[in-house]
């Protein structure tokens, strides 16, 4: 537990880019800096990298201020424990020892998570202050995933892989998905999933395939099939949320994550969905939205880590 | 928070039966009274017998023994704050002020709980000791719940109703379930349901409609298409553990209910649809096993409330 005046490193490793930032204790970002991860060079160059934003960012710290710690947002598999990426499979990291590397160079604390549990921690400690002790964040992107927490708690599972919301299954009886089991919620409404059934159904665009951005333009400029994918993939997703709102009862469910931030077609296609198929209850009860945040979610996820213990200010 | 040497009383309010007992700090279960609930008569016939119950079991608290409350399993809409039943469709209640009338008579603290719920407490509690801190009970009846321990809490939600595992969706285009979404698990392998299909299948037998102990039984005697009806309800109740172990990544999945504990083909199928849908990584990590409890899981999980937040002794 840690208090208000104090200050942590949140660094949130992406495919592509690295944010690392400096946060107070209000979940302020005071500076940050952002390079390209280049995860294929291995993770210890990128750890090196990230060290020497680290570096500049621990001078921007203010005279009595107490560096807390470090918080580290990343795909994969986390064991919090040991404080390393066990796996990660979209930087082809394997055991990637980078807790105790940068508590060896720089003597704080560290912590790891995954990067949709955290980014519900970002929403619980900073966005709603700890007021909401029930909510359930879920990122739509290439993938999908959850956070979950629960009574103030983040739901984390015996090795931490708690949240693979991507995996429930919608239909029993439905196709394989890469990871073995049949119909699971990604095949028909992720990111990827929504571009590959539009390739499948509207042929290549411009003998390309078709990006999730240039189906919802062609649903919004009235192509009826695009509209249909977009429709159809809103009730998989809105449905998969019913599951979660029946499973745990939460005050509120937030939505981010690339397809869900950069259009609003299919969050209003899953809230219609939601709207006629919840138990009324349970839907009288739950605000669903958008998150607030932006890019910034996980390295203030990776530092609201550290706050969580705390009483609400 | 109370100590070891504390007793609890605690009641199981069912359809056909409710059953009192008085239970130490271990778990162990002094004496109890068992009588017909008669839901019919309303609330308040029923609470005056249990009050008489009470009364009696009073008694057998040894000379030194601190009473330490009552706690009281029911199925329905629960507030766990105002300690009411808001709604029970099985028993025919509505705004049921159980919590106040015995808080009154015997000036006790009361603690009420959804039946599902407390069975995980019960499990939490008395059957692991507090060992493993991430569990899942799941009763397979007439209808389908469950109760979800997160990191030592309760997964209880806003309004005391999360755990509505038999209303999460196995296909999005499946028929309507009577709370009005489509495809709910219930649907697929409750007791109900598959009483349901096996009539619809198999015509009604001698006259009468089947039982799920006679699909059961016809099945193990080589009737193919009963077989059929357990292992597709094998299949969805199996790859509905999929979805939470994917959601929880829990230590151990419990099941129990009448349809489970009253034979064994269901929760074979079951295993073998894990087995072969779940994440190796978290397969690995889960056991799935039968409760080891009788009848008094109810009366367990009631008064092992009391002891959720003592430390492990």
């Amino acid at each position: 537990m840690i208090g208000h005046n104090a200050y942590v490193i949140g660094v949130d490793i992406g495919r592509t880019t690295t944010l690392v930032a400096l946060v107070n204790g209000n979940g302020e970002i005071l500076n940050q800096m952002e390079f390209p991860t280049l995860p294929e060079k291995g993770w210890e160059d990128t750890i090196s990298r990230i060290m020497q934003a680290i570096t500049s960012l621990e001078e921007c710290i203010p005279e009595h201020g107490i560096w807390s710690g470090i918080g580290i947002a990343s795909a994969g598999v986390i064991n919090c424990e040991r404080k390393n990426i066990v796996y990660a499979s979209n930087l082809g990291w394997h055991n990637a020892e980078v807790g105790s590397v940068l508590m060896e160079r720089f003597n704080v604390p560290v912590r790891l998570g995954n990067d949709a549990n955290l980014a519900a921690v970002a929403e619980y400690v900073w966005g709603t202050k700890k007021d909401v002790q029930d909510l359930i964040y879920i990122t739509v992107s290439t993938g999908i995933g959850a956070g979950i927490i629960n009574g103030g708690q983040l739901v984390q599972g015996k090795s931490n892989s708690a949240g693979e919301f991507g995996h429930i299954t919608m239909d029993v009886m439905g196709q394989q998905c890469k990871c073995g089991n049949y119909g699971c919620l990604e095949n028909y409404c992720s990111g990827t999933a929504i571009a590959y059934i539009a390739d499948r159904r509207l042929g290549k665009l411009k003998g390309q395939s078709w990006t999730t951005k240039d189906v919802f333009e062609a649903a919004q400029n009235g192509n009826g099939i695009a509209l249909d994918i977009v429709k159809v993939a809103g009730i998989y997703l809105g449905n998969s949320i019913v599951s979660l709102i029946h499973l745990f009862n939460p005050t509120k469910v937030i939505l981010g994550g690339g397809i869900i931030n950069n259009d609003n077609m299919l969050f209003q296609e899953a809230n219609k969905t939601i709207n006629n198929r919840c138990l009324p209850t349970m839907r009288n009860q739950v605000t669903i939205q958008k998150t607030m945040f932006g890019k910034e979610i996980g390295v203030l996820g990776a530092t609201g880590i550290f706050f969580m213990d705390e009483v609400s200010s």
